[in-house]
């Protein structure tokens, strides 16, 4: 990280935690350049970098201000609470008629789950793929089958040192994509019938895979900054035969909510006393705005129980397919039914990875993807508050690329989705995120793509369509 | 393919079909030569061919014979009636703990399921996925999720269309590997209780989706040359509310058994009858040692009740991990069931293929495996012939690189597994292919890998370790 980098991080840090409110006045270029012994052109570069990402703004001949919508604009979306019986999950069928009809080259992604794969240094992957796959040793193909490859899950292993969480190296097994180790890790755990416990909203994959494996969820409120709601679980637990747990505690699909520390450590407590398993999905959380990576509640699992989930496919490497999940306890289980569905994941996507995180560069290649993602949520924000319907919410996450939006309650998301399909732009409504359809005037957007001229009138479009939905 | 070869092949297949039989004089090479215009030199390649495949001997000063062993040497290893009940199955411990045994490098690998990867174009294939990866459209991952790369799916149907079977392109599906693919068929098509027919022996990854999906199987017999007996099969539909059939019509695993054709259109017109899907699992069907690759069951199927699985990953790619499914009527189910839990096959593995099957090269690399393979095939054949008791039984497939061995029935396969451990050789014993373990005096061994100094010793060692079971 540059000097000017740092600096802005720490004022960027200030703001989140509110030391530094909406309207306040940053020191002028010269006091703080005098104050902190740095040359003014790096205040000036910390300056600018805060305001593309639409923290700060300059007022012409009066200095730098905190954004008056710096993270505080407008209010939270709303969280809704969901019914406390546990319910037989059928949402597939709205999931893939919804999914289909975005997936086409010329749509306005807002509704995709990926960002911008321009974004990726492709290239460069190609040559390590190249290279890997060149100096492989056939044999290494049959060794890796169990856990996969063995330098892979070396450098994975690292990662978890370098963010202060301990793992052991035996409990990671590579998979094809995060989606892999989360279904096998539930299959691992439950049997038809039993209970899981989800937030709510919650990622429709984790729906789908409830209603796949034939199972029911328990939906528990969960808060658009502050993530599970611990005394709703804490009620569930004691209410229902919860089986597993399967969360997202940093950088929420779709909210963005990030649990606080002391929460995560609260929630791994909690489950620790029922004994519940949590299957924990990280795959957002190397997409941090703040200044350093938020721990997962892996960190504070003392018994094992936790299956961290992480993958590449957001931050790294789209369309290679690996994931991976530090199993715990769970571990020979959940090889074991890795070995029977799918064996193992391609050798040259792991082989690839591998030489790429050996070689250097994804240090550097993730904080230029955060910068990136931190100025087109800034510009995305601003773009709905301007052109949205009054009474619109929008979340401010911490890291990720995606918004969770609140029309006005009369806007069925379903409809707004069908017209701005109609104009060649996606979205994912609401209706997706729970068993019961309840955030059916709320609206997932993707922010992962760049604010530009297209992506900027396509905003304008949806504000317009939603607009004309408002009774 | 080159004149001799195809002369080669002319006479293979009259010795196979026993119009020549073991003992009987093949035309000197003078008199072939003027009866056929070939020249002389062409006559004695394809004689050299012949004779390292172990199908004919030279004998000094008197010509060229047809082997007394070649393909009639021997007694068929016998067919063991499986029970008539339907059972649940609980097979997985074992096949881990043997499978888990044999995963050391030094291994000698008779029990492996995997053949030589020195046999493969690893490094053509590198170089197609470093040029594949390179020119990748980003857009072209989010365009391949439902059912994999456009350019892949395009290369594998013109194979079929090649083969004589005509598919649409639409019912292609691409997965992580074969077994992905059968697995997600079988759960297609079932729910936990229901009734599955395989055959006996069968490929042990059947018996484990079988057991993971809590379903209950019916054993079928079959024939180790001729395939799953059709009477026994008819009997066991009319008996069973089976809901699917999981087969290996060509080159069985482990029995190498090839279903002539009229059975096979038997098969699937006695399956349309009852309107039960069957799943065929044709992994091996590019290594045939004929003339012409053995059409699947497939190609009779007019209702689309058939799911054909193939996969690169024995005749080309091993650790690419590509398989795909046409999945007939049941094409959408098993792709949305395959979004769910791995979302798609990784791209790198993908555009590699696609850019190698375009480039051409796939049919001269699969020629020279065929010889290998078959060459191989000969020499394991003739080395248990003699170091083996009396009374051993061997197959003689037409493709493939299994050995199906039945040992005089005293012999515990378990037991000769666990002593050919301690010598560093690994086999894959018959307890593994039943749920009831019926083939305990029975191993397969795996002749994908070369018949060099070190394998022809390990046959030896584990001759001299069965004679020492004998009682």
């Amino acid at each position: 990280m540059k000097r000017y980098e740092r600096y802005a991080a720490e004022i960027a840090d200030s703001i989140r935690k509110q030391t530094l409110r909406p309207g306040d006045r940053l020191p002028s270029v010269r006091k703080a350049s005098a104050s902190r012994g740095i040359s003014a052109s790096t205040v000036f570069a910390a300056y600018d970098l805060l305001e593309s990402k639409g923290l700060i703004q300059a007022r012409p001949r009066s200095g730098y201000y905190v954004s008056s919508h710096a993270l505080g604009r407008g209010e939270t979306p709303r969280a809704m609470a969901p019914g406390k019986r546990s319910t037989r999950v059928e949402i597939s069928d709205l999931v893939f008629e919804v999914l289909g009809q975005m997936a086409e080259r010329d749509m306005v992604p807002f509704g995709s789950a990926f960002p911008d794969a321009a974004l990726f240094p492709l290239d460069r992957l190609a040559r390590a793929a190249s290279a890997g796959m060149r100096r492989l040793d056939p044999w290494r193909i049959v060794e890796s089958l169990p856990r996969g490859s063995a330098a892979l899950r070396r450098q994975i292993a690292l990662r978890y040192t370098m963010n202060g969480t301990a793992i052991h190296p035996d409990e990671l097994i590579v998979t094809s994509g995060a989606l892999e180790a989360l279904n096998l890790c539930l299959q691992a755990v439950t049997k038809p019938g039993d209970v899981v416990a989800i937030e709510s909203p919650t990622f429709y994959a984790a729906l789908q895979a409830i209603e796949r494996l034939q199972l029911k969820a328990v939906e528990v409120a969960t808060h658009p900054r502050d993530g599970i709601d611990l005394a709703a679980l804490a009620a569930a637990l004691e209410h229902h035969p919860v089986r597993a747990c399967w969360l997202m505690p940093t950088f929420q699909n779709p909210l963005g909510s990030l649990m606080p520390e002391a929460n995560k450590r609260a929630l791994v407590e909690l489950l620790a006393r029922h004994e519940v398993p949590l299957i924990e999905d990280d795959v957002y959380g190397e997409l941090y705005f703040g200044a350093t990576r938020p721990r997962p509640a892996k960190a504070y699992d003392r018994d094992a129980r936790v299956m961290h989930c992480g993958s590449f496919s957001k931050c790294l490497a789209p369309g290679y397919r690996i994931g991976w999940v530090a199993a715990g306890r769970y571990a020979q289980q959940v090889q074991r039914l890795k070995l029977m569905t799918t064996l193992s994941a391609a050798m040259p996507s792991q082989e690839a990875l591998a030489m790429y995180l050996n070689d250097g560069g994804y240090d550097r290649h993730l904080r230029r993807l955060r910068d990136a993602l931190e100025v087109q949520q800034a510009a995305h924000q601003h773009a709905i508050a301007r052109h949205f319907p009054a009474g619109t919410r929008v979340t401010h996450p911490e890291g990720g690329y995606f918004l969770w939006v609140e029309l006005p309650p009369s806007v069925d998301a379903l409809a707004l989705h069908r017209q701005a399909l109609a104009h060649g732009i996606s979205l994912a409504p609401g209706h997706l995120f729970s068993s019961d359809r309840r955030f059916s005037h709320f609206i997932r957007l993707n922010c992962g793509h760049p604010h530009d001229g297209r992506g900027a009138a396509a905003l304008r479009t949806v504000g317009r369509l939603a607009h004309a939905l408002v009774r």
